[in-house]
């Protein structure tokens, strides 16, 4: 068979962290490399009622085709958890999505001609270049520093380029960990406003603040922009239910592009979410995950402090999943991987998260889907790691 | 704000089909309109037991993320169904997807670069236009006669036009509930053999088979060929499971292309279906589903040949959920679907499946999601408004 595939797939490639990980399935290996939610933290319990339930009283019902937008109630329930955030959005601007990656690819799908640029931040999420990748726009970037993007380069970029996505990860972002602040929230939206630049704000862990205030979307200072969210990371990620906020003019767009791409989001899962939403306390429920992760994180810095080289740098995030550590320049994480591998411990070396292939000496540490003793045990090991690449 | 949107926002439209049945919610309209399985043959005591299971036993592992390729297990049953009726695939060969429909949508984002050529049949699957249409093709048809494609004209196409992928639903087509023969099937794998044409069998009725007898799918002849299948029909649609099966070198790219769109399939309801798949009697769940299709079908045959004017033709499907009306040459079914609409009858008018807009004269009714009495209430009422229309 000749190479008939389409140009697109030339572009993009499996996911690095996903070849990598293989590695690390070895159990005597502590790895610090998945993305991955603690599932101690999934409401088994719970699910089980509620699904129990909700076939009881609707099982023919549930099992049956649904609407592309999704299901009404659940997301009038979403509008209203943004409304108690001071977000006013209607549920018609709300399309449920398998999962909020889906929300990537739709609003591909909406927006970009081949060649479009697409700004993303340096370093980015890893899946959103794959995903924005298929439909092959030319990558940008634009530095993060430690409260959100460097405001004069993303207004060079912007005024050098004509950018038609500007992609975003505002809280505890993957893989650094770096939230905006509010500042740098009002000024993105501010140079955005009355752009032709879609301004795509992802937010899948928001809701995992467990240090310091949260602070409002960008979407709450600049009106048509899109803004993803999630239940992977407060209920479940095997269910794939997150969903877009966009306004109406966009909104019947990723309609249609919604039911070409797959009809509609599994129905029976988000009568399952919805029914365990208005079943359970859920801020409860994410104070115990917050709780969680938030000793965790605490663990790893603590660790980190003790057994790393001074000129090791690393963030130290208020919430979400991820902590980001950038060696000193000249120095490879994909040799320190090497070496760490022999140690039984592992990372995902951050090159992966730079659309621009640079990055080499930084490296991208999951607290959530861990331990204690892992991680007193793991960051040990790392630093040991660390030291002898230095040749220290 | 002035249009940003992707120039393929242009050539794809909301379905004409979901907005036409946004008319006939009504209850007082008797709707042969919608394409959806009966609710009646939902399992859902069944469902409601392995779920339960699913989450003691497993609870934690299925709420998680899990492999972009689906659950092994379950793609394992899938190709072990396909070796009872003679297909020989590997495990590796299939992937989930977000029900079959989703398959076409990744099949696009694997092969089709803008303007390529894509073959339906004359008439078609309308999701699948709207599904290809996404990534700018050209459509190309095929006509479908009694027992599949009309392989003169097919052949000629090929000839005349560098076809990427023909798209063939081969069993109980929606909409005309036509089913390939043996020898057509034959004819056609063997006019695609060592081509640069990629064949895309899409079945998701084939199990559903109430009269005659199984014929194998056309990749049983053409090995490169790419088979859909769907749990949909046989289990539950708004789970949204169904599966692509291609060859290892096509399925490398499925995977990214797959990756990219949403990471995976949702996991928890893929672990649901395989437990209620090896926990159940599968055969006779989908025995009693064709039995109640059969029934219905038979009705609806029964009354259309008491109710109907000679000269209107119709087909007489062996499986499946639709048959197909095809009005004396000069009608036009929208006018039909207005006098019906007076009647409180209902169904979905023709030209919407046809890529070359033709189509007029001709129309789909659904059996499978209805009863008895409103067969016999409804198909009486068409028949009236088709006497009126024809000005009998």
């Amino acid at each position: 068979m000749k190479n008939l595939f389409a140009d697109r797939m030339n572009k993009v490639h499996k996911s690095f962290i996903r070849e990598i990980l293989k590695v690390t399935e070895d159990p005597n290996i502590i790895s610090f490399g998945g993305g991955l939610p603690n599932p101690k933290s999934f409401p088994v319990t719970e699910i089980k009622e509620v699904v129990s339930k909700v076939l009881s009283e609707n099982g023919e019902e549930v099992l049956q085709y649904s609407t592309t937008e999704g299901y009404l109630p659940l997301r009038e329930y979403i509008a209203q958890r943004y409304a108690k955030e001071g977000l006013m959005v209607h549920a018609d601007e709300i399309l449920i999505t398998n999962g909020s990656q889906q929300g990537i690819d739709l609003i591909s799908k909406v927006f970009l001609n081949k060649g479009d640029n697409v700004l993303v931040e340096k370093p980015t999420y890893l899946a959103a270049i794959q995903s924005f990748g298929l439909f092959e726009p030319k990558f940008k970037s634009v530095p993060l520093l430690e409260d959100g993007a460097d405001i004069n380069a993303f207004q060079r970029v912007l005024d050098e380029n004509k950018i038609k996505i500007f992609y975003s990860v505002t809280n505890f972002q993957n893989p650094t960990g770096i939230t905006y602040s509010k500042e740098k929230r009002q000024q993105v939206a501010e140079i955005l406003q009355n752009t032709d630049t879609i301004f795509v704000e992802d937010n899948p862990y928001g809701e995992i603040r467990f240090m310091g205030e949260d602070i409002p979307p960008v979407k709450s200072y600049l009106e048509d922009g899109i803004l993803l969210g999630s239940f992977s990371k407060i209920v479940s990620p095997g269910m794939r239910l997150g969903w877009i906020v966009a306004n109406k003019e966009i909104m019947d767009k990723i309609i249609i592009a919604k039911q070409a791409s797959d009809l509609h989001s599994n129905y029976f899962t988000q009568r399952v979410v919805y029914q365990y939403l208005i079943d359970n306390d859920v801020d409860e429920h994410i104070e115990k995950i917050k709780k969680m992760y938030k000793k965790q994180r605490n663990l790893m810095v603590k660790m980190i402090e003790q057994h790393f080289p001074d000129d090791v740098n690393y963030t130290k995030p208020e919430g979400g999943m991820f902590l980001w550590v950038t060696l000193p320049e000249g120095l490879s994480s994909l040799d320190l991987f090497d070496i760490a591998i022999k140690e039984n411990v592992a990372f995902v070396p951050g090159k992966a998260f730079f659309a621009d292939g640079s990055g080499n000496n930084t490296l991208r540490l999951n607290f959530s889907n861990s331990n204690e003793e892992k991680i007193e045990e793991g960051i040990k090991r790392l630093g040991k790691a660390i030291y002898e690449l230095m040749g220290k």
